[in-house]
């Protein structure tokens, strides 16, 4: 008689993020998340930059500490940005190799989070394809533990809306008077998802989600935000363009979606595209980029271009958020 | 004429194992290291064991020495549990993936080994699938290296040993009056070899293996023990129940093994069962688990379960057998 | 309209590897670097040998920095050195499992490296299998990057070079009267170029290339050397002899390579033939070793191989380079 499947229930809880005195617990969704708690958050993740080429910025914040990478979903960028963070704040790190067919064939997810708990893990920065992981994680884990969500199927993406709103205020002073273009398959992707709550909490001045109608996001979900489905009205005096890949992994029907060609000819970001935009409009992408495809390579590589820093960012804001989920730790 | 396959010889060596001073010199096996020793590393692994939410014990018994995990069969626990025993001693642990087919191949584990230790490597923890290896290896390596067994094949896992050694005696203070119920697939169990070894040393007061014929140990290996065909009657009075995983990758033919429902219904640990043991006895496993197998999901998640104890003790165990090594290389 | 891929020359360009003050700044290559500086590096990698059995010499050299290993071919050995190298200098060292295969489909070489360089790495020790790209990356890192090359296709593998050169220096003393031949597949060696470019720049008396013709490289690549075809006359009076690996990943057509016994009695260095070498002389082999191919194994294990001290040296040597690239890093 096997335990039965989880049942994911992908409702996020916000209560369940805080502790007791309100402090950030687990970071699971941005979704919820107070307008003050994130600019602290941002405020931190300043701190940990410093001046190119100088050392990076260090602290004991997580000395006698141990961070778990867990990632059940391959990843390069991001676990290695999660692994800096941890060490560049003394924490040990577990990097743990954890695919999911191995963890659906024998041992559940329980019993995995169960066993690196006890080993005394303080933190898990846990990555899954499936919608709900994270928090099913974050509700079973005993007091001692958080759980930071580094990429949950097309749901969430927590820390990268905080590098892309970092990064966005960096170049832009704030968010009341921005638009904000998202261009392309933003039903299938968390990054999506993250960054539009977040800029939705900060007070962004206009949001669009920007998609061929097959990549669109229900026209309910994201209410605050107007859906697009044409590239030089969704570009039109933009500020701030962020171009997404296409998720193949997890589109069902690959035969509805166009042919790259196509697809770069009705929403890449090109250069003659961006004319539409402000003049000292930003373009970011989450990466890994195909260039050709969602974005044009004079786009990626050019001025307007602030990728490279939404990467450097991205240490730097999970320096902030391991630092500060640490403090909700130590009182407990 | 590339050199012959060289034969593992099983033989336990304890001489090998203690140094000139009678200390701790390398960890192969449990069967004839002396009581007292074994007491010793109990007592070193309470000391690491802190109070749980605290944050873990840590030392630099072991700056400047560096630790290499070479795994030469798949682990995810046993090999994150040596990873952060040795960072929480301050070590530098080198982990390797090697796999079996590329040694086989090309370099013999011969070169692998000196290869190893040529890099200043003081400390090798090794798993490996055939029998005799870590002893092999223990044999041909410098003095200025110690070698501990983190598995091999169905003979022997030492520190698997200790810390099931540690969780009894948390529970139950000491072994002499203790009934010791080791349940299921004994025969092919590296585990169960182990366990029985130690708590033969420790004067347990009675040791059953439970198992059906098929997965029973030879009637004169373990003298010491009971061979027990009857789950009901293995049980009655037991103080300790350890339910053992089937070792499907180390049966030959796994036609004579039964279908799991067959198998649970006979051996499983299940609430019903455990009414024979003793109203306090405490249920262990060494993880992964197949609940619905050989131990009810109700059984694994209940009051009598001291399963996520088993790795937290894990932990401190090898912490304790590292630290322990690590004295014997300074006189070196 | 993805880019194209990158063509990579692998014409060397000495003057990218000193930054402005003459300091190494990269290290892609032993072609072209002075005596003075390559002398220089020996005698740092002196200072981090320790005796045999003592700790490893440790420093904070590196303390602050972040090394990663991008590794786009697979490598135990040379990925475990730096990895301990860095360690042992204080660095945060970052271990990368780049596969070509990935990063041919999506991603392109330079946003890989990008990504990581804007996560403030400031060592990227780079091996691939396609000549140029250790150098094609150093053209396009930021000034605040130094690249090391840990093996580049059949063209180059320094820190090996340096090795060698370190482990014929503490047997012989030094290089101007010596006789060196180097035996085997020499045409799709790196370590053979590496070891025979820093040879010549050191002064070596005699350098044999001793090979089959299938396996010789051509006749003017390297014009300082000896090119012998027969295996008594190359070890004739060879103070040093180094064997090498048959690279049958590079070799296109393996019919044209003979089995491995007629290599053996052709090629192979045997105790019998290494009497046609001086009686003190030794025998070096970058591993892994096929024992009764291209070594025997009486050889390899006898009292004239050096093998072990060339993995022992390879530490220190790397710890060498990355220390001195960092003092260039400092004033960047």
């Amino acid at each position: 008689m096997p335990s039965p499947e989880p049942v994911f229930d992908t409702e996020t809880h916000v209560s369940l993020q805080l502790d007791d005195v309100g402090r950030l617990r687990h970071l699971l969704t941005l979704k919820g998340l107070e307008k003050s708690l994130l600019i602290d958050i941002l405020d931190d993740a300043v701190r940990y930059l410093g001046p190119p080429g100088a050392m990076p910025v260090r602290s004991r914040a997580l000395a006698g500490r141990t961070v778990a990478n867990l990632f059940f979903e391959p990843s390069t960028r991001t676990r290695a940005s999660f692994d800096l963070a941890g060490k560049r704040l003394g924490a040990d790190v577990l990097n743990l190799d954890v695919n999911t067919s191995s963890r659906r064939k024998g041992e559940s997810i329980l019993d995995t989070i169960q066993t690196i708990e006890a080993m005394r893990v303080d933190i898990m920065v846990v990555r899954d394809a499936s919608a709900g992981v994270p928090l099913y994680i974050a509700r079973h884990v005993s007091e001692h533990v958080s759980i930071l969500n580094a990429g949950e199927a097309d749901v969430s993406h927590p820390t990268q809306g905080l590098l892309d709103l970092l990064t966005i205020r960096q170049h832009k002073g704030g968010f009341e008077n921005l638009i904000v273009a998202i261009v392309g398959d933003v039903a299938h992707s968390r990054v999506a998802r993250s960054a539009a709550q977040g800029l939705h909490t900060l007070g962004v001045g206009e949001l669009r989600l920007v998609s061929p109608p097959a990549m669109a996001p229900d026209a309910d979900e994201m209410p605050f935000a107007t859906i697009v489905d044409n590239l030089d009205e969704g570009l039109c005096d933009a500020d701030v363009v962020m171009a997404l890949r296409i998720q193949r992994e997890r589109i069902g029907n690959l035969d509805c979606i166009p042919d790259p060609d196509e697809y770069f000819a009705d929403f890449g970001v090109s250069l003659a595209r961006m004319k539409r935009a402000k003049p000292d409009a930003i373009v970011m992408h989450p990466g890994p980029m195909n260039r050709g495809v969602e974005i044009e390579a004079a786009v990626a590589d050019g001025p307007a271009s602030v990728i490279t820093e939404q990467v450097t960012n991205g240490v730097a804001v999970r320096m902030a958020v391991l630092a500060r989920v640490s403090k909700s730790l130590q009182s407990r």
